[in-house]
């Protein structure tokens, strides 16, 4: 069966994957004096004396937008809003599906960072977060960081932040395996997009002291004239040795590699060159840096990617669903690196030590189990570090 | 039952009047690979090929944005974006019950003519069409052309031209009972806000041709000085004997009078300077601008107004789910004068002429065969004036 072909028939027949309902029944005048008018005064006028009642009187509590510009969708690129649309409606099913949460998707007709940040806070008053989704690096830090400052729901750059989650999650569980401490590896993290850069930032976050990034120019060091800023701040934070060379530089003594990079770039001779029981992230997709097989014969202890027909697959849906909904369940202000951190434990633990292995690290996405403790340890982390309000 | 407490209690109790669903099951990693990805890719390919296969692959055929500003929200004015959600729930949920058409709610943080456009067009890509809701007069005009000219989706504000709608159709049964031609009764519409000024002109497209409007001024009239250029363009298009003076002197030997102005502003002497079989709209709310007993009193014909308690109440709901239906289910590029026409006649045929009477003019509002004729008549209206693209 061609997967594509199937889809766009399923597409057809579908004729859109997500649906709004209404949650009243209208059947005569007095539902719709209590619903509508003149009764939905009321609620109205507590808004407005009060707009935390927003939360008791509407739907807001619970309602997503994700929110793109189609420069980033998936291995397709800048494809612009309206082709990204398939993506959106997706990412909404998964929200609904697995967090309970009810998303719709904003596709934007503009690629300006400044009129996005506009446009976004200006839509936001319904909204209990917002999920970026498939913007471009590095226009999707400035964005990102902009809604951050400029609102007080959630703001959430799933491609960065939901894969770092997860691959946090894998290595907190392969960490286990191979019995090293996460502030004595040296991680290489290749590709320094909006996943790469968020992956190495978290991973600082949660102690890793020994980390270089490579990019299509070779490594990242505080000084390198060109790359965009993004990547020279990320190169000030990462590379304290100042290494200069090529990826396979790199990768000597290193523990850990993560691919966010281009397909079979991570050879088994680069490899070899790894510490003993290595481990590799490889999520390019569908073709990864190095397929599983390869790596392991060249001496890779756990390795995972992005593709679900081999073990420890990277998929997002493991976090966000439950990332949002834990935070909505709160409403916190924000999704910080604590709650983040949270998520990822809260997916590795998912795991008990009976069960993990080299080939089970990262459980699988349709365990709705993992998105219910991933919600619950984000409202804890959210009341905890004083960004919930309920 | 105090309705204003008891729909506090029931908002409450709801969280929210509309709810996001997935129309796909996602089971297993076979439903992912189709709903998203890798199989959403193909989709995605075929609309960046073609943008109109938007209409087949995702929702946008059936989505509606109900947009406002909270600048005009029911009698409360200007209470602002976040304590209008409540309404902007309510007519989604209207949209879905009426219209079967998958509506939310998009509350804008600005009252900027020009940023309330470029948001609305920028936002605009995953929309079927675009509902402005409770925008006060006059921005809402200039809103609503700058969109109709920048869109090709239908935009429609419905307090005007719902309000409109309904009105002519009572208008149309009203003058089969009292045997007068429309292009020989003198029309007086009080209160040139959003309602009153697309009343006129839809009146006009009719072919009413002595028509005056008042506003607290006063009669409007060509050269009038005190008043905004909307007024000033509408005083120009009526009171073709540019007469000037208060309410009372335009009501000498008017047919109809419309008020969408003030409590108790049309008195009973007034109403005795009408023509004989006077018809009179009062549409303030909840208080009108004349009691239907004290207008019958006086000697009027037909009288309606916003009230469900009276009989022939104006209800937009008679109006805007169908024409959207209509207008979405042939792709129609706008809701043009012919489509508002055809779907005043639908509601008025909707009433046989046996079934006619003083106090039966305008159908009830839970007659959903109503919706569908209106849908049927915006449709064929639509394919006519070649504006459906299906």
């Amino acid at each position: 069966m061609d997967i594509y072909q199937e889809s766009l028939k399923f597409h057809e027949k579908k004729k859109g994957k997500i649906e709004v309902i209404s949650r009243v029944e209208v059947k005569d005048s007095m539902d719709l004096s209590l619903a509508y008018t003149p009764g939905v005064a009321e609620p109205c006028k507590e808004i407005h004396k009060d707009p935390e009642k927003a939360y008791l009187y509407t739907r807001k509590w619970n309602t997503v937008a994700v929110i793109s510009d189609g420069t980033a969708v998936l291995g397709l690129g800048d494809i612009g809003p309206l082709a990204s649309l398939p993506v959106m409606e997706g990412k909404s099913v998964l929200f609904k599906e697995f967090g309970d949460v009810d998303a719709f998707p904003i596709v934007l007709d503009t690629k300006n960072v400044e009129e996005i940040v506009e446009t976004v806070v200006r839509i936001s008053p319904s909204l209990g977060g917002i999920n970026l989704e498939d913007i471009s690096a590095p226009r999707c830090f400035e964005i990102e960081s902009k809604l951050k400052e400029r609102l007080d729901i959630p703001v959430f750059h799933d491609d960065q932040h939901g894969t770092a989650i997860v691959v946090l999650s894998g290595i907190i569980n392969a960490l286990k395996l191979v019995n090293k401490d996460i502030d004595k590896i040296k991680v290489v993290v290749n590709g320094a997009g909006s996943a790469g850069t968020a992956i190495a930032k978290l991973l600082l976050s949660m102690g890793v002291k020994d980390m270089i990034v490579c990019d299509k120019v070779g490594i990242l060091y505080d000084g390198i004239e060109e790359v965009d800023d993004a990547k020279k701040a990320l190169a000030k934070i990462t590379n304290s040795s100042k290494m200069k060379g090529s990826l396979d530089d790199a990768l000597v003594n290193a523990d850990v590699f993560i691919g966010v990079s281009a397909p079979g770039i991570l050879k088994p001779e680069m490899v070899k060159k790894m510490n003993k029981d290595s481990i590799v992230f490889a999520m390019a997709n569908p073709v990864p840096e190095i397929f599983p097989e390869d790596a392991k014969n060249a001496g890779v202890k756990v390795i995972g990617t992005g593709r679900s027909d081999f073990p420890n697959q990277v998929n997002n849906v493991l976090a966000f669903p439950g990332i949002f909904r834990g935070a909505l369940d709160v409403r916190a202000k924000e999704i910080n690196e604590e709650m983040k951190i949270a998520a990822a434990y809260a997916i590795a633990n998912s795991i008990s030590s009976e069960e993990l292995t080299e080939d089970y690290i990262i459980p699988k996405s349709f365990n709705r189990d993992v998105q219910n403790k991933v919600a619950e340890a984000v409202r804890n982390a959210a009341i905890k570090t004083g960004v919930a309000r309920i």
